[in-house]
């Protein structure tokens, strides 16, 4: 296990000023997309070396491995990089549910309508 | 129709600093994420009020209807507001490919290792 992001991935990113890329998290087998959240280098070399999504907090500042407080953790199984870099896609496999609010994606409760 | 995006929507918006929203766009039966884009009050208010799938192009700064020049059209289904009101999840039926390089979603070549 490497100690820091493969340098081959890192060049590929395209970071937000606050050296992020957001990242689109659904569930591998059904397809639900289950939130959106945010990764650094670092996030994303966890993300990839432990199986354990890790995102970086806005809000807290910190990294937040999903699940660890909450028990709902999302077991990886694979990460994907969009065509010009600045997107990712993780497909995991979601235990419980996603959403803070209890909910199974944080999508659940927010149809629009015009 | 309305000629703004409807107050109750607006309201439960939380933009970034430049006034946009991450729009995560799926295919809406078979579950493919197809890209992210970039959503402003009154790109949401045409998706929602004209069915075709319209966004801000950060790049280019204009709004830009999906399929317009490329010739692939996102008919949208359903569009989603999450639980904090800072990502959008379209949902939609995509002509052709999503993507630029000719790809059907923009992660299908990203697939990355540790």
């Amino acid at each position: 296990m490497s100690v820091s992001l493969d340098p081959a991935i890192a060049d590929r990113l395209r970071r937000t000023d606050d050296g992020l890329v957001p990242a689109i998290v659904q569930q591998h087998d059904t397809g639900e997309v289950l939130m959106l959240a945010w990764m650094d280098d670092e996030a994303l070399h966890r993300t990839l070396t432990t199986g354990r999504a890790t995102y970086w907090s806005r809000s807290r500042q910190e990294y937040w491995v999903k699940g660890e407080t909450s028990g709902n953790p999302q077991h990886v199984h694979e990460v994907r990089l969009d065509c010009d870099g600045d997107t990712l896609l993780v497909r995991v496999d979601q235990v419980g549910v996603a959403c803070h609010t209890g909910a199974r994606t944080c999508f659940d409760e927010g149809l629009l309508s015009d």
